[in-house]
């Protein structure tokens, strides 16, 4: 199985209103709500793929106990740890007539330091059946920014490999600690680097103890950085949509690449195709199969013209 | 004790912010939540006078459990009926930086016609011990419009007094069944009688079945028609705050009145004081008693000019 590791699970609300009238009352028509923070949605995709996934991380209070209603709900298999604090929740004001979306993301508990030691007892119980194991999104409050760091030498002892989503210190204090694959996105990439261009920011996270670096450039695709190589790969077309979980389906699909040990230009191929099919679905965590299939042979991946890439020492 | 009916019980959740960007992504501050409701606020009042209180009305699924924690925490007797629904959410998006509010309000829970019988019957057994019963705020979907008739029937036949803050349709199908008061704002009066003068407007509703027309007018306060005359009650000047919640304790002072049956300008000038008192207080439900003091002694209450009011018959 694929563990994902969500350690400041959400539940998401979405408020569905013809208009929002910001600075009045708004009277919502419909209300919609899920487990969600990035992991869970990855956890979701590689369900909904077929592939056996077990869900971990942090949850309390109420907030918590709605979340893994969620889970259970979705089928999905649930080792979240419970901690005293409420989770957060993240309020999207969807505006039916205009398509745009406000949305109100809650801090989220703070995390008590023997919560977080035993955390780490209870993610060392669950790596041994994993295949990948999959970290993601943002640390709570009272967590360590070196937080991944601690994990993926946990992951590296058991021999599991490890991809990361994160960014800021959690992301740059984590590489030392070789995850096999990083994947940030353009923004999180020059904020890690101080670099504009993505291909040298991408390098220069490589250089710095990622095995591989797949940064999402929004409708530009993907870049992958890798020891094998390094590759361009470009949707079709640009998509209308639901931005909100595409980088999520990317890393559900480069952790079955991982895992399956596919030449790396398919798992980029099916990494684009699933982004662009969630994007196509309205909400994160769920992709539309007739865009994954109609998208997935049309993505074109090349190399970069120059190879010059340096594998990690 | 007085039984404060919440038929669409809230948790009103409050986000701080410093500035809202509308279609964008808001990191919220710090995050308070409380339970809510009209007949929620009235109680709060309620019980910080001192008066014995007792809420009930209609909760459900993990919503309605985090309201029932809010008001055990403070303190309130709590005798709410269950429901299979999820009770309804309020956000308010508080921007610190300029003191605008925007505010999503969910829809809540469908009401099974079960559900709404056991309510009936619930109701029914604890209006023996009830002073008063104050029926308050919006009603949810599958409660017949005649809700509140009903309600007061059944009070009536308790011999127990009734004061009714409720608009539209739920309004004006309670007044044949004669409540002792109602306090319709300016523009629930407006609405439920076509006419542009409160004094006019709150004439017809007394003529149509309410024993008293109390109508909260913002700033300008209150005016009153009564069996026993007619009056207008100013506060001494006008406040900033934050006017939820503040036709809530107009209904607490009211309420306390038609209990202890002190004169009619000693109630309206009570009831201008607690309203002026909790626009000063930043959450509804709650007032400051300094505000409270102050303003108490200031009030002017003077009778209409013109006497021209007919009892109900």
């Amino acid at each position: 199985m694929i563990l994902t590791v969500t350690l400041n699970a959400a539940l998401d609300i979405t408020h569905h209103l013809d208009r929002l009238r910001p600075r009045g009352g708004n009277r919502v028509r419909t209300v919609t709500e899920r487990a969600g923070g990035k992991g869970v949605n990855v956890a979701r995709v590689l369900h909904t793929l077929g592939h056996p996934t077990v869900v971990t991380g942090l949850a309390g209070g109420l907030t918590g106990r709605a979340i893994r209603a969620d889970l259970a709900a979705a089928g999905l298999a649930d080792r979240m740890l419970t901690i005293a604090g409420e989770s957060r929740r993240t309020v999207a004001a969807v505006e039916e007539s205009v398509g745009d979306t406000t949305i109100l993301l809650e801090p989220g508990p703070v995390v008590g330091a023997e919560e977080w030691a035993w955390f780490i007892d209870h993610l060392d119980t669950l790596l041994p059946d994993a295949e990948a194991v999959v970290l993601s999104g943002s640390l709570p409050r009272g967590v360590p920014d070196d937080a991944y760091a601690h994990l993926l030498r946990l992951a590296h002892a058991r021999g599991v490999p490890a991809v990361l989503d994160a960014d800021g210190a959690a992301l740059r204090t984590a590489l030392p600690a070789r995850p096999a694959l990083v994947k940030p996105n353009a923004d999180e990439l020059a904020a890690a680097t101080g670099l504009t261009d993505p291909e040298a920011a991408a390098r220069a996270l490589h250089a710095a103890g990622a095995g591989a670096v797949v940064a999402s450039l929004g409708a530009d695709g993907l870049i992958a950085v890798t020891a094998q190589g390094g590759w361009q790969a470009r949707p079709p077309e640009r998509l209308a949509g639901n931005p909100t979980g595409a980088g999520d389906a990317a890393v559900a699909a480069l952790t079955l690449g991982l895992v399956t040990g596919e030449p790396w230009p398919d798992r980029l191929a099916e990494a684009v195709a699933l982004s662009a099919a969630a994007v196509a679905a309205p909400l994160a965590g769920d992709f539309d199969r007739a865009v994954h299939q109609a998208v997935r042979s049309r993505v074109a991946v090349r190399p970069f013209a120059t190879e010059e890439l340096k594998p990690c020492p």
